[in-house]
């Protein structure tokens, strides 16, 4: 049994590039334009980032965006200190004091009030209004807002509004090409290329199947723990219905479709 | 009337495996993947994650989630002490701590934003940011997160989102073979087999009435109960009603079908 | 005007059994079984409750369960005392705590996550995680949860979902036989058998339209408020009119036909 | 200008009976049932609860329900007091210590769960648990529970459950009978009969509209109003229009036919 | 450019009476009755109020009702001070204990729950419950309550119930007849009437719209904000265009119809 | 690498006006009415505030409106300081004491309380009654209320009431004429007028399929981010694709065919 490989560069995150998303990063940045990452689950975006962020010396906050977190959860609120309400930055607002990137994951999940709260800090003010406390943050030029959501499942409730929408640089991320695939999985899973390289072309085929009859490929992720599993020793065909046909569908005919598929495939 | 057999081994909860599921939980927790039970009320879900946690010497957090249950209910939330706030870790908190499994019964049913406090647990991050607090927890190398759900009546409002279910290796359970559940069904009502076994067919024809005029079919628990009020002295068919057929159904039309069916087998 | 009788043994309430009820309760007592009660509004549910607990000489909480009770009025919440936040038991915490019969009444009424907190109570594990304070309290032997819902007009919004269900012994409650149930009127209201039969009678014929023009049939109770207004001196018609006619419908038509139906079976 | 003629009895608010009413109350009273109250608004419900108590010489609680109030605004909550948390009971609780009638007027649109709370008044326990504190009040023998309605505009999701209905005794209010009715008016507004009389068939004309072009017939109380403003000296046809025609229409054309027929039937 | 005029007389503010509505006031006043007033946007019942509040010398308190409005924000509630509850009148409180006329604007817009506070208040008894004080408020001589509402755009789920309605004695107002309106606006403009009647027609066939392109029609109010804007020097089409259709409609057929139908009544 | 121009005139943001609108805000300040700006995203409303601000040399409070901001975010609240409660301005009460711009962006996001508390303020009155604290602000004449909103997405619950609209002088805002935008995001993102033409042109096509493929057009401020990238060494294309076509669809057929659009204009 393996260890799973690790990037050896100990402080940026690997990542394999696509197209000329580290350069538009970087210009945006240069520039002070925030930046929207549209793609597909598992896909790479988050790690992009971290990769982008290590690589320009920025600190990098995460926040993962659902369905009830508000502006207050962003920009901070007051809590009782020994009697006294106290005010307590959110991260949003931790980021804008200091600088760095603050990318916001899914932030279509977020409340609506989020994406409001955002314009002031996306136009050519880039200032972070605190209603609460009466202060108006200026962002220093160091600070980059990143946003990312994934359009496949994005709904009408739930789509960004053209007034945030159009207050970004836009980059369209998709899953990497078979070759490049096969090498990030077979780094990241401790699994050879020769026993990655089927599992890729499986995957492959069932993205094709989106919108069809799954209602999302599968992501590279997906594609790593099912090496990874494989890797440690279990059967090929109970690693993937584990990690790649279990994890897709619940429907007993669909279930049955893509395992006939991946006997078809795998030998 | 005889006294409840209970499993013999005090510390390991019975568990009697069905498929490669053990293999595969214990793969999963060395590869530090997090896992997805899927699978029918009653079938033994929350037994097997207690046996896997005896087995591994792991401590268990369960929490069942509802509709309800937010991400606070989980990570935490400020507590006033003595006139000051104070911060109170969450069950899924203290399990990142400590290390070993957090088991979140029923995920689907807890509010959405739960699932996503969920992704940095469940990507090559493992950490669990707390924004109210401004820490991020690094989830140890013991730390293991198992959900589950029961895909036999989610709903479109409570489905896992994709970018949540490609996160997780997942495991379908379902009932056992008829000769593993009248083992079962013996060893924890005190009911020899042969009377253990008629109630076992009459489950299996009632399971297959799933999604015709039943919701869902007898649980291995509800039979546990039957054969159990059996062994303590009540009437076979008394037993039957109160345990097997009341429990599944309140339309009189179905219940005299079922209670028919139940004459027509049981003797 | 006669003082209403009240029952003889001073401790344990009155209760006609009409079928092997109180078998089946003390067994699943015996047995360590959760309870659940079926049946129309009126016909005994919690008397039987409170019959059965002083006979078992248990104590007895009852809950009256509504849309808005929340799983933390029955495990309790955090009050502030002095400036501190103290924990406070709720009615199910102190019964797990104390043992004794613990009667959620009415139980689809309550908010869902009602429901799933009972889940880790009405399994082989028998306990109740307070996830507030990290503790997690074992049942006593003696402790039982016993529910009630009424299957008339529970709606989908309302139903127990099968993961719940299929987590008890249930009995189906449904009105006394006509002798039985005289002979109950009678001994709650103070008015002879002679004037308690026509009402019974009428009480049986109401209950044929259930579904038809009425939602809901007679219950014992109404009964007993109209032999008791009679037997304080009020006309029969007058009586029936205020305590079996009035209480059921709001529409002219229905009421004409209920009076008519009065005056043809009341003489 | 005549000033406004109260009734002569200090301590008794005038009540004219329909029928049986007030024997009923007092025999429901005597055997300690609770009463329901049915009719049109503006009937005299009110009032004849307020006459009742004066004349069994009990104190009077009226609570006027609405979409808000809950269980809590009936029964009691926690305040802050000095940093600490103290108890406040609420007026159902204090009737129920201190006895005489708790009236909860239109209590078909107060929240769900005060219809539930009266459970345990209202069946043969006559008790009232306030969960929050741990106490179960035994109600004393003179404390009565009055509750009314409009069946007139109750909708569905309005209207009382059966297990919240066949609790209690029910009595059903009209408007009074024509010579009744001048007589009322007359007395409460000051305007002599001969005034009052075309006052009381024009009403009695708008009220056969009911649930044609109006929602709902014209009130004892908008009579008194409007006999009010003619005895204060303003013009018959204007007084009407204010105190008879705009508060029960908004609508142009139906105004206008209300117009019509009071030029009709006034002179 | 001229001062804007304001009314001579301090302390009573300018109304122009379009029919009874000043004797139907006094009137209801004087017999204790509440009023209700009814009418399109910007016709000047606000101003009517003011009015019969500084002629009769009451002090006058206004609050503008909304969709979050409830019964607490008009009655009052517990704020901490010192670490104690103390009780706070709301501005209903603060006008019934010290009398005058409370004016409760767009009524229909607050919570369902301010409705039935209103109730006590405005029949025979006059008194405000306060039932988280235990108070009971009656209310002085010089009390009388006095709500509006707009019919024009009421809906089902905004209308006053007729337990409501039925409470208040109605007054309907309507835009000023042509030559009153020409007054009124040149006074409060400063623009000469020959100035301002071409505006006045072309508000009347504006309001001729009303239903058919257009929600609602021109106000009063938007008439004196286009002469006001065309006394300061602006050209007439723009002041038009301004004040009295882009407040109108969004729609370009609709504005372009408008301004159509300006310039052919514009000269 | 050109570093971004900015307005040479430190004070006064850069804004080239497009019509009267200049001299209708300073009109309507003059006359103290309040001003609505309509428009579609992008198109300069909140800078054309900051420069009539400036320009006026007026303090400018801006509030970016968002569904959960209520009337309470603009007046403010009570806040715990050393156990007692104390009051705190929200940024309207703030303006409204101090006088100077309180400008409200896209006001018909806010939550419907807001709209109504806006009322006393944008009649003659001119008042801010602070309901919480019993005070009634009196707003200074420098004061003005500016809000704004786009009616090119706003919906039928998301419309102003017509009650509120009619309270404001109105200015409808487009997308400036070809010339003068070149100008613009010339000066902004440092690319000479060559370079910037081609992108114009190709946003005037985009803004031609608004309604048909777009849900909104490009806007200026997307123009001067493309601009910009172009300008720092990105190659055209691309910046187009990342600032121009990516924020504006997620739809592949519709970028598909912007990037034939594209390529048929750019050359």
């Amino acid at each position: 049994m393996n260890v799973m490989l690790r990037p050896s560069v100990p402080d940026v995150p690997a990542y394999a590039p696509n197209g000329n998303e580290c350069a538009l990063f970087e210009t945006a940045w240069t520039r002070q334009l925030p930046l929207l990452l549209k793609g597909p689950t598992g896909c790479g975006k988050t790690r992009f980032v971290a990769h982008m962020a290590a690589k320009l010396g920025l600190p990098l906050t995460t926040v993962s965006c659902h369905d009830d977190l508000t502006a207050a959860d962003l920009t901070g609120r007051y809590l009782l200190k020994g009697g006294d309400t106290v005010w307590s930055d959110g991260p949003l607002t931790r980021a804008v004091r200091d600088g760095g990137i603050c990318y916001l994951d899914e932030v279509v999940e977020a409340r609506k009030d989020v994406a409001v709260v955002l314009h002031p800090l996306t136009d050519d003010r880039r200032i972070l209004p605190l209603e609460r406390t009466g202060e108006e943050l200026a962002a220093p030029v160091s600070f980059m807002l990143v946003v990312s959501y994934n359009p496949g499942y994005q709904n009408l409730l739930k789509a960004l509004k053209p007034s945030t929408r159009q207050r970004f640089v836009a980059i369209e991320f998709d899953f990497l090409p078979r070759e490049r695939e096969i090498e990030v999985v077979s780094a990241e899973s401790g699994l050879d290329a020769a026993g990655v390289a089927p599992l890729v072309d499986l995957a492959r085929r069932l993205r094709a199947l989106k919108g069809v009859d799954l209602e999302e490929g599968v992501s590279t992720r997906l594609l790593v723990y099912c090496a990874s599993l494989i890797d440690a020793g279990l059967p090929v065909r109970e690693a993937v219905r584990s990690a790649m046909i279990e994890p897709l569908t619940d429907e007993p005919d669909v279930r049955a479709a893509l395992i006939e598929l991946t006997g078809s495939i795998l030998r």
